[in-house]
């Protein structure tokens, strides 16, 4: 049953913007009680305080060993897999995933690290956040009443995963490391730099071209190799760019 | 995605002898996320109270519309299918469901009125209670921690019963009406006078005899006629004794 610690692999539970303390020491036991151990909080509103310790009941040292961190990109920095919780439809269609989906996916890349971001009580993720995000997955609700309680959220999912790691399919295989996050990341930064520089991009008038870049190249799921082509291709650019305007053209 | 109210059935969640309020509202707001409406309370200790009301957000009209009964027995009087949550194995082994496998079973007896059983806070639902059960779910967990809070074991079960009415396979048919909880009971403790009227069952020394019974009876499922027939049975062997008493043997 420690799916968690037979793989080298971390699942990390990421909670941006915590407003209830309570919700952080019920999500820490949600996750202990399906196998996960490993706690990251961007920006909680308080912690620590012992009202999240006592939720948590016997997963106190899950919150005592959370990782505080400022930025969701510290967050998931590392992780070749990152899914984002979302209730709402969004203004452009995601990669969704139903949290049974997700559990298998996660089973599926068993060698990669993941992340899981849960947003804020009051309005979950933002559309930046999300957009970091390789799928998105909704909890399906009854109509009436869609907005679940956060450590529930963490339950379900968490359960979900449990319930996939029991029966694993076989390891997905790839000749390249899958490229984290962080590297990702960096290559988006790139990448709007270099766009705007050729004009190709106005910042005062953004319309969707970025997020869609990021739909696209999440969908990908590229290796490491691959971010250091298009990098590499992003720096020629940059440099032909920077030589035709010494040559004032 | 309103399956509860698409049938005429009811499907009711049954806290017995809840210790904490907060847990009341956390499962009534968990089980309206999922679209069941029908909370039965056996013997709570503190209800109603305003901390039920205040974790339930907008469900607390489940919190003040939940029937509060003294008794199992009442809980599940008019139902069908009757699942019983469990933690721990017990001595004799019941037929089990995963919390799956037990959303499966729910859509497939779609007209049927189900009760699912969850115990205490502190060490769940008693043996007597779990053999009135037809099946016992159990919720996988870690080995390392595998005692869920119990909000967020209803969360859990009513997703499942959510996740499985998306894609209910056609419904049971039979052609007798499928005997109720208080209809069986009935029976069971026919059958236990009759039993130890005629020296068959020791209530001194009872050993496992009932529970295997039940554990039997409620495996078959029996229709109403069924119970009719075995009472007819019971009440023949009855009037047989007493004449026989009659006689002085």
């Amino acid at each position: 049953m420690n799916h968690n610690k037979a793989s080298s692999r971390e699942i990390r539970v990421v909670l941006v913007e915590t407003t209830h303390p309570g919700n952080i020491g019920a999500a820490a036991r949600a996750m202990s009680n399906m196998g996960l151990t490993s706690l990251v909080l961007v920006n909680p509103r308080e912690h620590p305080v012992d009202k999240a310790r006592w939720r948590a009941a016997s997963a106190v040292d899950v919150v005592d060993g959370a990782r505080v961190v400022e930025t969701v990109d510290e967050a998931i920095a590392g992780c070749e897999l990152v899914v984002g919780t979302s209730a709402r439809d969004r203004r452009i269609p995601w990669p969704m995933l139903d949290p049974r989906e997700c559990g298998a996916k996660i089973a599926t890349e068993a060698s990669h690290n993941v992340a899981i971001l849960f947003g804020r009580e009051s309005r979950g993720l933002k559309n930046e956040e999300l957009q970091k995000c390789h799928y998105h997955v909704n909890i399906p609700t009854a109509e009436a009443y869609s907005s679940l309680n956060l450590a529930m959220a963490v339950q379900v999912i968490t359960y979900e995963i449990l319930m996939a790691a029991r029966e694993a399919p076989p390891p997905l295989e790839w000749d390249q490391p899958i490229a984290g996050a962080d590297s990702v990341e960096h290559f988006y930064e790139h990448l709007e730099r270099t766009l705007t520089d050729i004009g190709f991009h106005d910042p005062d008038n953004p319309r969707q071209l970025l997020p869609r870049l990021r739909r696209l190249f999440n969908r990908v799921r590229m290796d490491q190799m691959e971010v250091n082509m298009l990098r590499g291709i992003l720096t020629t650019v940059d440099t032909a760019r920077s030589s035709s305007r010494e040559d004032g053209t």
